[in-house]
């Protein structure tokens, strides 16, 4: 590397949280990285970093990017938007300083880079100017789907992935019209969830899923869940193809 | 192996496309197998099994899986339904007659397998009676929006999963109502899937890919196709995420 040539941006998808799910390209990118940089809570441990530990080299720059805030906030807040505009402009800055210097910087993601994932912040800010690639990884709902053994879509279901944070009446709606869903986000929203489950007639179908690839995993028919505690990244399954020949 | 315990059936997602985009975990399965069973139409090379070739033992039995029929039919014909079924009927006695005899047996399968992916015919018929393990991998369609370059769905987004096969009005509705979709099996039925994007406002966003994660990938905005022509495994990509920050 002589500084005078921009430096490459690997958007590097690492997967649910198995170690194992992670690609050869995710490895090798890792190996060619300079500089590697994860998103976290202030205070934690990034998760996309603790599947990716074994491999990172000794000698590799890491770059952690520290949310503003470690409690979800409502989007609308003008606080909040302000904070996280900025958060991501003063991440993608220094991405593009180390950029700038001809180092290759990757940004490791869980799941995939470009669904749902955090990295899309950086990407539009910084894929306009640098050269980059990006990286598939397998996504935190798949890792849950195989994990329940639930084929989750087939043929011409339509299949539909909905946050928890949508309202009921949304949810109601949306689930009712799909062969095949995911409720991600769940949190605080489970017991909004279950009751739009229930109207929509999906409840008996639904598989919630903790911590989907982890060994201490938690999975069971949302019918049988006792209680309505569920952490932000819980999923809910609800598995289509109900007509299988 | 003694023969006196059954073999396990292992569900093997290898990705997109690029051989790069395997994970540790499917590499670890193929060592392990005895077995490895891969879908073809008749006369055609596997897709799953090009994709790992350079990674199956040489001294691995392989078992190609060979569909009845090499174009697409209309699923509500009866004489299509029954020849399928029969064909999944012959594919899973085959698959546990080698699980009766101690053997571990590999199903490749292209994307994820429980994901759209013709394993699930063989799940539903095996995974009750045998030991099983699904091993995740990335969607094509994830490899698909990571070569385009082109975030897919971020926050309370919706993002709907359809087949081109649907009705045109069908189409219509669903791309309306979603804020990301991908619709794939396009084939002969691209025409119907453009009307429908253009008549739900979505014809300016739509980026049409094909072998996304091949060298040879096409990759362009729909509205600048000049054809009609598209494999059946095209896909068209309608990104999310409108409102960013």
């Amino acid at each position: 590397m002589t500084g005078r040539q921009t430096g490459r941006l690997l958007a590097v998808g690492v997967g649910p949280g198995d170690p194992e799910l992670v690609t050869l390209k995710a490895l090798r990118a890792l190996e060619r990285a300079d500089v590697v940089a994860h998103f976290a809570k202030a205070g934690h441990a990034s998760n996309a970093r603790a599947i990716v530990a074994p491999h990172l080299r000794a000698d590799v720059e890491e770059l952690p990017l520290l949310y503003p805030m470690t409690t979800e906030q409502p989007k609308q807040a003008a606080c909040y938007r302000d904070a996280i505009t900025k958060f991501y402009d003063t991440s993608a800055a220094t991405i593009a300083k180390h950029l700038d210097a001809g180092r290759t910087v990757a940004v490791i993601a869980e799941g995939d880079p470009l669904f749902y994932g955090s990295y899309m912040h950086l990407h539009v800010r910084l894929a306009p100017k640098y050269p980059y690639e990006i990286i598939a990884g397998v996504s935190g709902m798949a890792g849950c789907w195989s994990a329940a053994g639930h084929p989750i879509a087939q043929g011409d279901d339509v299949f539909v992935v909905l946050a928890g944070t949508l309202p009921q009446d949304e949810l109601e709606r949306r689930l009712a019209d799909a062969d095949a869903a995911v409720v991600m986000k769940l949190g605080r929203h489970l017991p909004k969830v279950r009751r739009a489950l229930e109207k929509s007639g999906r409840l008996d179908r639904a598989i919630y899923v903790e911590r989907g690839t982890m060994r201490d995993a938690v999975m069971m028919r949302l019918a049988e869940k006792k209680d309505d505690e569920a952490p932000y990244f819980a999923v809910v399954l609800v598995p289509g193809w109900e007509q299988r020949p």
